[in-house]
């Protein structure tokens, strides 16, 4: 959307909310009434999808047939269905993603079982990433004695010469740009690099084509832009191909061959479930599963697009305002969220969120607005930047009951 | 209970439960009506509490504040809040505790960080042990190359005059049978060989006395006999004088001292805290610290007690039948459930679930019995062995329909 398409009113961010072909979709969210909620980058919102395949889950399946339910309701194998919603949302195929453990244990089996395979025996990672990617970089490095190289920012792409496993973010938690994951690729393909990729912040929201763009390896989040559920559990992919080439190093029993025959001698499943390890929370599980019902039939180009048009509402507003954008410069890298620095970050969090607008901090001075396309509205960008634009000429974040720490999530 | 005190009858096993003091938890429970159910070994029954915390997580937390629930429903610190609840059920003190991930996880964060403070590098499982603790021992061993050594069964005793790491239930899932932690932790101490404890057929069942015996590590499953609900999230337990020593190999961004401050270099947090990986699934949990609610007041001690008595009741009728037990031969050393032998045992297992009596089977003949106490009265118990000797007199495990194999868990 160019500058001049964007709503110059509130009356017409109304106006363009009616024209949305997304705008029915906010009736299947929960609890949005009263406050702007612009953390959907951190936690989704619960949906009725998701309540009600929850309550089957609890009060239907388990309540009803117990242990039977395994069978019954199909949770022996829910892992895979839910990846397999998930595949079609990343561009990748049935049967490549499994929904398991979180991001950061996922990060760990892909990472190790990874390093047999590529050209270099050294793991990489960015400063700038997000911390738990590092510090599973260096667990891993600690424990099978790799080598660790901590490159400082944007300088995953060049360190990619050495053919080693890095570790990157599609989109960074920080200021929301979006990697050329197929450029990546071609420079890994040609040096005999190996990448995982975390999609915790680009999936559900950004158009991945994991598979057209040479992509072999991804673990991302579901509890952001899938809106899962508070800690719902991770997934993971692997390109079809190479999977029966890896050997996880959490061989856990649901990730065995023949998990009910208790043998004594691992032998890997076929396939991605050979990367599942302990029982997975079903409960959780359950209530991502309903989630993913909101996406059927989306196309998930329509939401970046959507998306990126509410954070360019935010920026244009933003732009008169004492705020420093941290964020591409080039549009068509900006994922779902921006950031806006001020050395009163955190007061200013507070103080909006004491006027209903919910947002995030992250130190030391960010606050963070993102934008999930299936439940915002234009209006609510609008009035947003409205409170926003209020607490800095108040400087409303200056009182004390907005500059008292606590924990911030 | 001796044998002269075993109900005689139907109408004495009634009498028995009403004289029970544990009958009335059963009122707790849902989903019981029409079913005997001697699974609890394996997946717990729902409670009342568990789904009241559910709902309340999901429907109110959750839809209510979104990720502010972080900070007003406590999500941030529930999986250490958990902790301390179990860590009372298994003779640890408050901050000994966290619960987080899956077994399989949790023993190889164990293992591995426990293999430092061995006096020999190396691990130890015997090859009766469940399948996912030598899975999980053999993946350690290959990725930070450490020799492991497989133990035939019982073996695992003389093996700590090596001074490795040993993988050790303190229930066994087959025979149920009750390790000596005391005895085994005394053997450990004289030769700096150092023991991870699997609590998974024990906690909330066998009296457990952690600090007292000695036991430095351990990990367990929730969704047995605490009932938390089907892959509910495991725990671990580390003694307070020996955590700070410990380096996890999965050092998540939950386990840093400062997870909010987004640091670069990873610090672990004090404490049990360090061994959080990702995020906790928030649902699964919250159902199971419900469940815990069943549990408050109680003397574990008394679980085991009557356990015993309705395994006793089960052996004794089982004793004219053309079954052979597979428990241990000294009453003190059986836990919750038996192992009844029986070539036909799947059809067995088949034909008494049409009957309305569940139990589970385990390749290649072993129909196990879990005798839950909290929801399991001696007139169940009456009742399936009624079955049970139908079922093998009628030869009923032999009809097709009890013949046709499907995934058992």
């Amino acid at each position: 959307m160019t500058a001049e398409h964007l709503p110059k009113s509130r009356q017409e961010a109304i106006d363009r909310d009616r024209a949305d072909p997304l705008s029915g979709r906010r009736d299947d969210f929960l609890g949005l009434d009263g406050t702007i909620y612009l953390v959907g980058h951190s936690l989704g919102v619960v949906s009725r999808q998701a309540l009600d395949r929850l309550s089957q889950a609890a009060n239907g399946d388990w309540a009803g047939d117990r242990v039977g339910a395994w069978n019954s309701a199909g949770w022996i194998d829910l892992n895979h269905r839910v990846g397999d919603r998930i595949a079609a949302l990343i561009g990748a195929k049935a049967g490549e993603v499994l929904v398991a453990d979180s991001v950061s244990i996922n990060l760990f089996k892909l990472a190790a079982a990874t390093l047999p395979l590529a050209h270099a025996r050294r793991l990489m990672v960015e400063t700038t990433e997000f911390p738990t990617d590092q510090y599973i970089a260096g667990g891993l490095s600690d424990l099978a004695d790799v080598p660790v190289d901590r490159l400082e920012a944007d300088a995953a792409f060049d360190a990619l010469a050495t053919g080693g496993v890095l570790i990157k973010s599609a989109v960074s938690y920080r200021t929301g740009e979006i990697a050329d994951i197929a450029a990546f690729e071609r420079k890994a393909a040609s040096t005999g690099a190996r990448i995982v990729w975390d999609l915790s912040h680009a999936t559900g929201l950004v158009p991945l084509e994991l598979r057209e763009d040479g992509a072999r390896f991804a673990t991302g989040c579901t509890y952001k832009y899938l809106n899962g559920g508070p800690g719902a559990p991770a997934f993971l992919y692997v390109r079809d191909d190479v999977v029966d080439q890896l050997v996880t190093p959490l061989p856990g029993w649901l990730g065995h061959a023949r998990p009910f025959a208790f043998e004594h001698d691992y032998t890997p499943a076929d396939g991605i479930v050979r990367f599942a390890a302990g029982t997975p929370p079903i409960l959780s599980l359950a209530s991502l599963d309903g989630a993913l019902d909101v996406f059927d039939g989306l196309d998930v180009s329509h939401l970046l697009e959507k998306s990126r048009s509410l954070g360019d509402l935010c920026l244009a507003r933003a732009a008169s305002l004492s705020l420093t954008a941290d964020v591409p410069r080039d549009r068509a890298k900006r994922g779902g969220h921006v950031s806006l620095c001020h050395v009163e970050g955190y007061g200013i969090v507070r103080a909006l969120k004491a006027r209903g607008i919910e947002t995030d901090f992250r130190a030391p001075d960010t606050v963070r607005m993102g934008f999930s396309p299936l439940f915002l509205r234009y209006v609510d960008v609008w009035d947003a930047m409205d409170a926003l634009s209020d607490v800095l000429e108040t400087k409303a974040y200056e009182l004390p009951e907005f500059q008292t720490r606590e924990t911030v999530t």
